[in-house]
């Protein structure tokens, strides 16, 4: 087992912070097990005791609130939602590929995982504190410490109020059913389904109703899109938040030798926000052609769908190349060469692999 | 002037029924004249007595509602949006130079304009005939009759529960502070930001709160993107509704020949659903290279943004490409030639003009 109790398939990016991503068997279920799932930290895991915990809910609200674990479980509606994570660094791989990015792991297809998430609803709790006029985000902290900032600050971030009211946005301490796991956010994590991980803040302790953004690093200075020449700086590039279309091919993989005749090409799709995967399609000649993939289990608005086609493959080399597309019939950009940019985020380019057809 | 009182300048795709597209010059301005907003019509466009019309809610309601249009003007709130509407055709004539979609209007980029739209909230409306359980789709059916369906019938389409009830949606009867003109859909229309302009009928007469999408015409045969070897028919392809992120230049021109040195590059971008345009980069080199454009009056998350920029061209030819990116930090796809449907829906490549730079 590997640290955290997390599988020994993981790919460890990093110990310390301790950051490792899902392996391609896993990412090929439609519900990502536990042990499996994605870890992205900024600082130490912290150890904290339930129940001793407590959530403060101020800022721009009526009443502050100094919840308990056990009050806030008891006080509010329970509620369940299947909802995929994903990492703005996920697919950084293929822009490093491009042109070096350091500092920042080469993420694979694997920084991302849908789990059924048990808690209450962020909006429940803000509408017992009552959000002022003034109110228009709603910021997060957790209980974790990060050395990438100067001064070291704890790891925060903010969504919209709009989101904040919508009851998908779950603080919560179930994951798959089981007692959310340390190194996952226990007690408390929050689930913002729809937008990057980055705002899914884990070991939750404080949230903040603000008239503005998040000031804090992992809002004001990273997690930010900057332009190709771009230098992080605060408020510098365009702020992330809802997670762009996307999609992997995880069935076969890059450079992989297959038997010639009808091959099964496996993958995962994913639209944030509002948005769903209305149509994945497959190419077997590097795009000039397409075929339309099956989409299986339909967990909803939050989640992922993984898809399949049979393709057949004559004797020789094949460009496999995917496109998704969203319930507004966009679909993803060709190529990542335009999408390179200076911390690697939204590498969202139809992924492609070439493969070998033997002769069977 | 012409036709039902639009401008001169319009561009007339079809007499009967009258489609007109706004020409280059109205569609630069933050808002688009009334006199020059596109019409997308399907049939005659009818005459309505104001006095004697009623507009009937029924379907899935607790009671049904028959409103005339003092009780509708008088009875809710009033409220002003300024919102973007954008046929699901806009810049088809990208497609169509790719290969013909005989039977469909060559829009070039005006099948799109931004108004100031002034009514009352569907959602006001429908929480007074309050929605049942089972409710989860909005229909609209207009006055208007068309031929384009077998047999014939009334211009129609229904959109999410879920979006009727946010306060955007607008049962409209006026239009940049003036009285809806009748060939824009007086005396009431519906106005839905952010969703195809198909979705915002015309002529408004009946509102059916159902259980299932509009069973019609126009949103189960049509305004659906088909695969590129598709055909229509009842529930083939994907049901259009939010608009996908686009953009187009508006000045200069293809073919254009421009003194060499600044050059200004103007145009829109817009991102449907609840995005919003977060970044235009301008390419002066065919997409090489990119700056970031001037982001121009910001009217709200349901309207356009202009665009521009004053770019340096050496004297000789010059590929300009836009790309923009969504507030998801998603961008445009690069060609046309990937996008290409039989029905030439969702042009959304970035948009190209290629002109040459004349030693001045």
């Amino acid at each position: 087992m590997g640290r955290y109790g997390t599988r020994d398939d993981m790919i460890v990016h990093e110990e310390q912070p301790f950051n490792a991503e899902t392996g391609l068997a896993a990412l090929a279920d439609t519900l990502t097990a536990t042990d499996a799932f994605y870890v992205r930290g900024h600082g130490p895991v912290p150890e904290i005791d339930p129940s001793a915990w407590r959530l403060l809910v101020h800022g721009a609200v009526e009443r502050d609130l100094d919840l308990s674990l056990a009050t806030l479980r008891g006080a509010f509606e329970e509620r369940e939602v299947v909802a995929t994570l994903q990492c703005a660094g996920n697919r950084r791989r293929g822009l490093i590929a491009i042109r070096d990015i350091p500092g920042e792991a080469p993420w694979g297809p694997g920084a991302t995982g849908t789990a059924t998430w048990t808690g209450v609803a962020l909006a429940d709790v803000l509408a017992l504190a009552g959000p002022r006029r003034e109110a228009e985000h709603v910021g997060f902290e957790g209980t974790d410490v990060s050395a990438e900032a100067e001064p070291v600050e704890r790891f925060g971030g903010s969504i919209p109020l709009d989101k904040a009211r919508r009851h998908e946005v779950l603080l919560a301490w179930a994951m798959n059913g089981e007692p959310l796991p340390l190194v996952h956010g226990a007690p408390v994590r929050v689930v913002v389904p729809g937008y990057i991980g980055a705002r899914s803040v884990k070991w939750l302790e404080r949230i903040e109703v603000r008239a503005t953004p998040w000031p804090g690093h992992f809002q004001n200075v990273v997690y930010r899109l900057l332009p190709e020449d771009g230098r992080p700086g605060a408020g510098v590039g365009m702020p992330l938040g809802l997670v762009a279309l996307n999609s992997e091919i995880l069935s076969p993989v890059e450079g992989e030798a297959v038997p010639s005749g009808p091959t099964e090409v496996r993958g995962y799709a994913f639209a944030g926000g509002e948005r769903y995967v209305a149509r994945v399609d497959v190419s077997t000649d590097g795009g000039s052609s397409w075929f339309q993939a099956e989409l299986l289990d339909d967990l909803g608005l939050w989640a992922w769908r993984q898809w399949r086609i049979t393709v057949d493959l004559a004797p020789g080399d094949h460009e496999i190349v995917v496109r998704a597309w969203d319930s507004s019939a966009a679909t993803q950009p060709e190529g990542e060469a335009g999408l390179w940019n200076p911390k690697g985020y939204v590498n969202n380019a139809r992924p492609r692999v070439r493969v070998h057809a033997v002769d069977a």
